[in-house]
């Protein structure tokens, strides 16, 4: 029972051995509520958390909250690899748009295609929602850049501005300490100086 | 629920907003699977662990696969803070007499005295059964060497060997990286050469 509940801690990613022995000793020496707190929550969660019909992002309601929000732009999408990178963005409070979630990145190889990303769906939703603008805001990968790439042209069918999140050196961050490929990317998407 | 799960998980030592994000996002999006049998886990260890009636480490039976070991020689008995330790030590491969696990460490302060650790069951072990030796194995904190004084102080009544594990620079460790406790540990635990 303790090896296997061991063994399930250590399907969680990041969690090795080690880390799992602790989580077990301490639920069971300190916590045994906490324990079935978090077995409820977990059938709970697995149960009833499903993709919201139109962002595709992770929702207990078919409809998630910012899908519903009619104070945000319908006419701004902005297209995020997973549910945690719209966490990511809303923390920022600087997008006031809709999301449409991808849930990973084009990828062949592992029979990842456009269909296992819900392009057809945002297809359709170009086709029929006044979209005016899809921001890019897939991960500064390689399989990001490409998925990023796919969609723009997927998109040129449409009257649609395209745009791709900026980016360079890190806010707060040194140039000394940045890699090669974050400055020469700084210096090609320079801006004039105002 | 998103929200709860997100909440169980930071009950775990270690596991704050981002790390439990993670794990949220990915049993919902990759692993819902993995969610399920982690709840059935951890409902089976809540409920069916417990305590070993002789050493009081973590068993799912009345006493734990070491205090029924007969290979085991029952007079040495190795003090522990928890059953994590008893681990670690099995792991070396070292020892082979039985363990006592107190469960913690004293601590007035925080109402956990010699009753909270099992230090009466101790001394009943002691007075009832033939140990010839009690191998002090707290951690080398200072709640741990007060707890390992306070027990050697309560073991004098018995004619006991009675030890405490060494402390010195680690295997491997370099001497230009230990802390200077350690290293005077190390000094005035030196041992003759040969």
């Amino acid at each position: 029972m303790i090896e296997s509940l061991n063994q399930a801690f250590c399907a969680l990613p990041g969690v090795g051995k080690k880390t799992a022995q602790r989580f077990v000793y301490h639920l069971l020496e300190r916590d045994r509520n906490g324990g079935f707190e978090l077995a409820k929550a977990l059938v709970d969660a697995m149960e009833h958390v499903k993709h919201c019909a139109s962002c595709r992002t992770l929702s207990e309601k078919e409809l998630c909250n910012i899908c519903t929000n009619n104070n945000r732009t319908s006419t701004q999408l902005c297209i995020v690899e997973t549910p945690t990178d719209i966490h990511a963005i809303e923390q920022s409070g600087a997008y006031k748009g809709k999301y449409f979630v991808l849930s990973g990145y084009l990828s062949p190889i592992d029979g990842i295609g456009a269909a296992e990303l819900g392009l057809d769906e945002l297809e359709q939703k170009l086709r029929t929602q006044s979209v005016e603008e899809i921001i890019l805001a897939t991960n500064a990968t390689i399989e990001g850049e490409v998925t990023a790439h796919y969609i723009s042209n997927m998109c040129k069918q449409f009257n649609i501005r395209i745009t791709r999140i900026a980016h360079g050196i890190p806010i707060g961050g040194e140039l000394e300490y940045a890699d090669i490929n974050t400055i020469a990317h700084a210096l090609s998407g320079r801006k004039d100086y105002d």
